[in-house]
């Protein structure tokens, strides 16, 4: 069945796992892990990931230090090496970059699973500060491009400040041009309008793209533009002359990358400093744009701001991955209790690992949700750059943004339960710095916030959705969308007649039953959501507070929903695809339903509520489904997690280790452990200085 | 109102707070803080708490270092000298604990709100280790105890092995007794029975309390039994001749702690440092015991099992106090968005702040029944101490074993989930270490695993549960228990009939109302929980395979439930009490009917399964009290924090300083870290050794 290269003992693609206390699931697994791995990643993408994972495992900077105590200033250190290092592997030139942008997103997930500090200082470098001034800019910059390429300057990206994120409008850094000079004056009123956060500003960046108000002179303001600003002199890594940056300090994870802060004092830049796409100024002061106003010059960026909240996605299900398969495997290794004293069972035995499993699913189908989503998103980036300004080019853009900024919290959040959830399911021993768990839980957490705070992002898409309600009603516009994923909506009225027809499991083991129920959930949410805007209106809240008022059990819950069904709805076409080979069919579909059955069972109360669900039969049917499911899976879990899980290197979890050695792998990653068996270096002060028992008593 | 000395100059015991950003909202509060504090807790415990404060906030060994990059020895170091520091300032005197065992909590409270690493190395040492000796050990052991008081000996409780945690009962260590040196050998067979995760061994124990299979001549197995071993030599901190002895590395949290492993390679200890209080071995090698069997044995150590679980439930709601502290006082200050471009409004204003309040609320009321529930342990303590062992003294204990194993998942699962919460709605400021929001996560972390996985825990209320119908179907006995917890029950047929009769929001703004849900609530999971037993058991199942086989959606939400319902009816009881002051019952009333209504609706579903729910009505009557009372609260947010928040200094966040000058306080305390605006010493990597971008291509 495999092409000879893959299994011929030179060149292994996939090579066999080394035999252990795994092999007991494996060889009950309905399905061959290499299959599923070369139907879902194609040999291309495999050996362009073996290529990564090879040279980095044989190259000793980045030899691994399970759970060491690194100082920051060593770990900024070699996390800085590091990413010299991939300049020099240059493992893709940006001609492939563009031949094939999906590999730029597996390069980042193999640098992730190394380490999320790596690979965020790399792409907020080559990717983040590159394409702003790529995308932002003009051919008067590209003279900066080839300086990021060959490390000459280290960018970062300044556009959130101490007092102000979220509201990113509301930036209160100022650029005043200058005409006797030609040159804009970049200035932070005060502390509180200091940049802050920008991840390579605290140790490393030379230069920044700084996003500040733009004056021209008499006193015209014309909204927030990003600038050039050199920094710091390539030379020293001393700050430039009126610019006070440094660290912010410590982070609850991704220690690896320095985040700081940069306050402007009057600070002189050239005009051609102004990234100019979207306007510019003159050199005797003038105010320019291709655009008619400021509105639609802060739509022509959602572009933009999609590409890090479509990658954020990626990250997180990275992040989930690794977790489910540390955690996963250790439950097939670990036994406790069992049916006699003598006899104790694998964890991943017990009913309790419906605690994992339904995570396990999350992480293939929201795996391919984010793929696909790259991919719309690099189609829409492709006719960008081709020119596409037309009205499928926007309605794509718009579907895209609602897509991506409630793709976000869904990932992002699913990542985070779901690393905790496998935390406690490896019990003290997931507690241990070395197994990963922690490192993965503190590294993914500001997914949640970064780009977009998930409980704001969720807006966007529910204004998204009430807006094309609100076109439907006003002036009878279809629900249609490029990507389709709203035209379902076209059939509402009807949809929210349908109830749920189920009668036994059997009916449910099928990713369609959740499907209809979600198709219902979000027509049910999209009314009781604009019904409930439209009452505040008119009980005379302004539109922003009635907004506002409508989000918790209404818009927040209509976007949650509308993107749990955009996930199952494209998981589900996939596994039910003809190209599926049969083989594969059965473990895919399961995987497909208990994602989404799982996830439906969160709001089974608005399923009741809302008449879709009547009777007891109903909530239990949904309830022995995924207890179903869980039990049908728990055999294939572990050859699921060899599909998923990187090699042994990059995983970097002894008690997640391919070959199952659970407790000799712990072990000797403690053993090899700094001064394991020494005293403390401060032994004498328990030994000699006893205390005086109630010395300091009396000063009370 | 207030006693003199209250408000005093010279001595006050609750200064007024500064005046800052946050005056707004305390002006606005229905209630004084001051108060409701007294109320609360007492002035005796108000003072208490002021001189430990007072203490500490003075010794400069007890400094703050917000968010510092310590190394572990040096954290480690500081830890052993601060708690050598508690000794000499001897808060509590043996004689004061017995009189007030309350005020133990206290302590532990306060040095936990400062740090968890040093509350535990402190406890672990003085209450775990010293009551484990005390009350399992006999006469000839009392020695120790004038040891562990004046710190010769320093010591830690030592169960859990590498490969057992949860089934403490298949521990494998061993201690056989040899008659003819009447000693005792104690060996661990592997490393897989090294012990393991023992807090204190790592670096500081001398002495530990070893579990180990007692085995007496000819063979004869008597199970798990303790035994004083001393594994370092006091003068060296060196090991003991066959003692393995070490450190298993870094934690996700707790690094000031030392947790340890330990083998033993046939170490030979006395006869008499058998902990005998439940079996001993006479010098021949007879072992004699007071039990009949080994079951009752067990039975008879589910007290000192109960302390460690109450205890946790304290620390758990700690850290709840302190994370909604900074998330609160956060949110009344922090400002994003307006209804115009120019204001903009506190984030707390926003209807999204349901996100944390109803947090707020769990503190309080989650509060109360830790409290609570440890003076009824202190109860059954002091019962036992003197002697008690009735049928009532019996009854109690298993009534308080099952309170205790299911608040602990309730208090940790909160607290953790809250923390994660409160992080989020910090935004990327949560994300910085000296906030505290990190530590507070990672502290509280295990919470949800030492002293038994939430999830096995919980097993042993839906047994408790259980066994109370069993013992109702078979014997007719009635449902009764000496705290009252299960006496509702008595009507479970009348129970189960009921239905949800609120028509109006204002109906449900008591906490009557979810009170009289959770009740239905437990009868239903409890029927339904018995019913699915007794099926699976008729379908073939052994009781080990019946009993997990119904643990998800069944027995585990039963337990859940059953904790709330405890939870909720003490915090009604004690709001509705004619004792509290006319000026708090309006606020403590709402606090009780948040929580009340805000962990009932995440059972929302069941309620309209099982029929107590129907129609669209009461789902939304549900949501829509809460966030009236959300909104009915958001005004005295800031008020009821500063009744559960400590001083600044203990609180340690500079975005939850008491001023509420949010920017300034972040802003200075980054300043303040070490080399902020230095350039890293590596800044050559940089400078001078520029990569050879694609030097390593061509090995790929």
């Amino acid at each position: 069945m495999m092409a000879p290269t893959l299994g011929g003992s030179d060149d292994v693609l996939l090579p066999d796992f080394p035999r252990g206390p795994l092999q007991a699931y494996r060889v009950r697994a309905s399905f061959s892990w290499k299959e599923l791995l070369l139907f879902l990643e194609g040999e291309d993408v495999l050996r362009f990931k073996k290529a990564v994972f090879t040279a980095l495992e044989n190259d000793p900077l980045f030899a691994r230090s399970h759970g060491a105590d690194l100082s920051m200033e060593k770990y900024r250190e070699l996390n800085f090496l590091r990413c010299k290092r991939i300049f020099e592997y240059d493992f893709l030139t940006a001609e492939e970059m563009l031949k094939s942008p999906l590999k730029v997103s597996v390069l980042i997930d193999c640098l992730g699973m190394y380490d999320w500090s790596l690979a965020a200082k790399y792409f907020l470098h080559m990717l983040t500060f590159g394409s702003a001034i790529y995308s932002s800019g003009s051919e008067r910059h590209f003279k900066y491009i080839q300086k990021i390429f060959n490390m000459e300057i280290f960018g970062c990206f300044a556009l959130t400040e101490v007092s102000h994120g979220s509201n990113a409008k509301a930036i209160r850094t100022t650029a005043h041009y200058d005409p006797t000079t030609e040159e804009f004056i970049i200035h932070s009123p005060d502390f509180e309008a200091a940049k802050f956060w920008v991840g390579n500003m605290g140790k490393t960046a030379t230069h920044a793209v700084v996003f500040a108000q733009l004056h021209t002179p008499g006193g015209q303001r014309h909204g927030l533009h990003s600038f050039v600003v050199q920094i710091r002199d390539p030379k020293t890594l001393l700050a430039m002359p009126g610019v006070m940056v440094g660290d912010i300090g410590k982070k609850l994870g991704q220690n690896g990358l320095d985040n700081g802060f940069a306050m402007f004092h009057k600070v002189r830049i050239p005009r051609q400093n102004l990234l100019n796409r979207t306007g510019d100024v003159t050199p005797e002061g003038t105010y320019v744009t291709p655009f008619k106003d400021a509105r639609q010059r802060f739509g022509a960026s959602l572009s933009s701001l999609s590409i890090g909240r479509v990658s954020i996605i990626g990250m997180s299900i990275v992040n989930l991955k690794l977790a489910v398969s540390i955690a996963l495997r250790f439950s097939a290794t670990r036994r406790q209790f069992g049916p006699t004293d003598k006899e104790e069972i694998p964890v991943l035995e017990y009913q309790m690992q419906w605690r994992l499993l339904p995570y396990l699913a999350a992480a293939y189908a929201l795996d391919h949700f984010s793929k696909t989503l790259f991919l719309d998103l690099v189609e829409l980036q492709q006719g960008l750059l081709g020119g596409g300004h037309g009205a499928r080019q926007a309605e794509l853009g718009r579907e895209i943004h609602a897509l991506a900024s409630a793709g976000k919290p869904l990932a992002s959040w699913t990542a985070q339960q779901g690393i905790q959830e496998c935390r406690e399911a490896c019990g003290g021993h997931g507690y241990l710095a070395m197994n990963r768990l922690g490192d993965l839980r503190n590294d993914n957490d500001p997914n949640c916030t970064y780009e977009g705070d998930n409980n704001v992002l969720l807006q966007q898409t529910s204004n998204y959705l009430l807006g094309l309600l609100a076109r439907r009603v006003q002036d009878g516009a279809r629900f249609e969308s490029p990507l389709k994923t709203v035209d379902f909506l076209e059939a509402y009225p009807d949809i929210l007649g349908q109830r749920f027809v189920g009668s036994s499991v059997a009916d449910c083991l099928d990713s369609a039953v959740p499907l209809a129920a979600y198709r219902w959930l979000v027509c049910y949410l999209l009314r009781e959501s604009y019904q409930k805007l439209t009452q505040e209106k008119r009980s005379g809240s302004n539109d922003f507070q009635a907004r506002n008022d409508c989000q918790v059990y209404h818009c927040r819950s209509l976007a949650l929903v509308f993107i749990e069904l955009t996930a199952v709805q494209r998981f589900h076409q996939h596994v039910h695809h003809p190209s599926v080979p049969p083989s594969l069919r059965a473990v895919l579909g399961r995987l497909s339903a208990l994602y989404a059955l799982w996830s439906l069972s969160r709001h089974a109360a608005v399923l009741y509520r809302g008449g879709y669900f009547s009777g007891e039969q109903a909530g239990k049917l949904l309830e022995s489904a995924i207890l179903a499911l869980c039990s049908q899976l728990k055999d294939d879990a572990v050859a699921l997690v060899d599909v998923i899980a990187p090699p042994d290197f990059f995983l970097d979890s002894p008690i997640g280790r391919a070959d199952g050695e659970l407790y000799k792998n712990l072990w000797t990653t403690v053993l090899q452990g700094s001064n394991v068996l020494a005293r403390p270096s401060w032994w004498p002060e328990f030994s000699a200085n006893k205390p005086a028992v109630g010395r300091l008593r009396s000063k009370l």
